[in-house]
């Protein structure tokens, strides 16, 4: 029985690696760039070497690496296929079969970057114990992970889990980066907090904090620490799109709990008290009681969960 | 090896019964009414007895049965615990053991009705051939059920494909049956169809058919096929909250297919018209080749979902 397992998270900058023993220890992490020109051919081959040196500087046999787990920002089928991994300049690649090739046959799993770090958190993070569980991550953008009896939903075509664009306001002007208008992310993100502050300093000439200096997720939520009413006006905005959307998740899966990462959540607990009350005027009264957590693996939740999905 | 199954739908009024072939073939289907008073003590011994006596008509020996899954209308969690079916009297009752006990330890398996219904559909109805779909049945209320991997969503507390709940209005004032305001359920379902369509008479004086006779779900399609210009506008209402609402859905579970169910789908095809624009509209990128399909199982799809929970 192998003793070891590999944790790759791919980002549009840099590839974070991680070697874990099999009971989800992490022994070492390191990271590379990711070579993302070329059409991004370089990235694999980079990884796969990467893996190989380091069971070379440790001396550990092939026989002893139950696999490697690599997760990457697109969509991924359950055939390990990524669609369109735009930030690597991926069309469509066989993460699973390409990586294993490189890897002179070792098992690879794939999946998409913000499944797999719902699959970390609930492995060792925030959503430890539980098995039912959808996993936010409040960063640039919206993420989401749906897991269901300790499985991620990938989904028919891998768009499973995809929160950051659910519809959740008609009259949006301004279009979202997937080029609908109105999606979650367009408000709930460290850049759609910042929108809906700087429209709301617009709005009214209330006096803020935030008038005098760098508007940002971090400064709203400083503010509202403070008792700034204007940046606390913010935060319920925000916390209506967000507590509403979680809403409707609760109703169509039921998890246990919401485990809240990214940026934004560095904001602390003060996040739920904006968050639960919109959550719990509208959801589906079996579900009022989802537990809310905060996740705790920071940017590592990649890791652990790319080596889990190799031990399922 | 077992050649038949029995699958069992209870409703408030009648519990409906289907004695099947273990390839999924309906022989026999009969009903029973559901006796309700003291608690609904009666329901399950009822239920028993006329599963022997099919059996004893039929000269079924026990070892030829593979076992009974029966649906129920309230949420059951993945241990076959039923809680609150207020239309049956049943505060709690464990379905699969109660019955199985009535039954001298025959295999039984049990489901939320409409979850169950979904199933049939998937097995034999609209979405054969698919294991990634969302079932919705507009009925009176809108129910239904969520199907990953050819599995159904139960949800931590039987709470899952809770669809007619999620909120898709602020600013409703009538509640909905659950005891919020803004449900799907109050737009989507017959009598939401009804309501939408005499706010939509009151609302102006333009000239109508549905002027001139009972307002229902049915009489308004009736009027949209006929180029009725107020029903049109009502079936467009309609369409703008169920098509986002599974919008929604999609970009969380990313199924196939969505089948379309229930009273309310006997208006056809038409109804697709009017949910797939806005579904379209707002829907994830990846998700906007969701296919739409009629159900086929009508008031069967319970009896054929139950019995398949046992051959799963």
């Amino acid at each position: 029985m192998a003793n070891y397992v590999f944790g790759v998270d791919v980002g549009g900058t840099t590839v974070k690696l991680g070697l874990f023993d099999i009971s989800g220890n992490l022994l070492e992490k390191w990271e590379i760039p990711t070579r993302t020109e070329n059409g991004g051919v370089n990235i694999l081959p980079d990884v796969a070497a990467s893996v190989q040196a380091k069971m070379e500087e440790k001396a550990i046999e092939r026989d002893d690496v139950a696999g490697v787990g690599i997760g990457a920002p697109g969509p991924v089928d359950g055939r390990g296929i990524i669609h369109k991994a735009v930030n690597l300049g991926w069309s469509e690649m066989n993460l699973k079969k390409e990586l294993s090739e490189l890897l002179g046959g070792m098992q690879v799993e794939g999946g998409n970057d913000a499944n797999v770090a719902a699959l970390g958190e609930m492995w060792k993070g925030g959503g430890q114990g539980h098995k039912d569980l959808v996993a936010v991550t409040l960063g640039t953008g919206v993420g989401g992970g749906i897991i269901i009896n300790g499985k991620v939903v990938t989904g028919c075509n891998g768009s499973g889990g995809e929160i950051g664009h659910i519809h959740v306001e008609d009259n949006e002007t301004e279009e979202c980066g997937c080029g609908n208008f109105g999606c979650l992310e367009e408000y709930a993100s460290a850049t759609g907090i910042t929108r809906l502050a700087n429209r709301q300093l617009k709005a009214c000439d209330k006096d803020s904090v935030l008038r005098q200096g760098e508007v940002s997720a971090k400064t709203v939520f400083d503010a509202v620490k403070a008792g700034d009413e204007l940046a606390i006006e913010v935060a319920k905005q925000f916390g209506e799109y967000l507590g509403k959307g979680l809403g409707v998740i609760a109703g169509v899966v039921n998890p246990e709990v919401f485990v809240i990462g990214g940026g934004v959540s560095k904001a602390g607990e003060v996040l739920f008290d904006y968050i639960r009350p919109p959550f719990e005027r509208t959801v589906f009264h079996g579900c009022k009681e989802t537990k809310f957590v905060l996740a705790t693996l920071g940017n590592d939740a990649g890791i652990y969960g790319a080596a889990k999905l190799v031990l399922e």
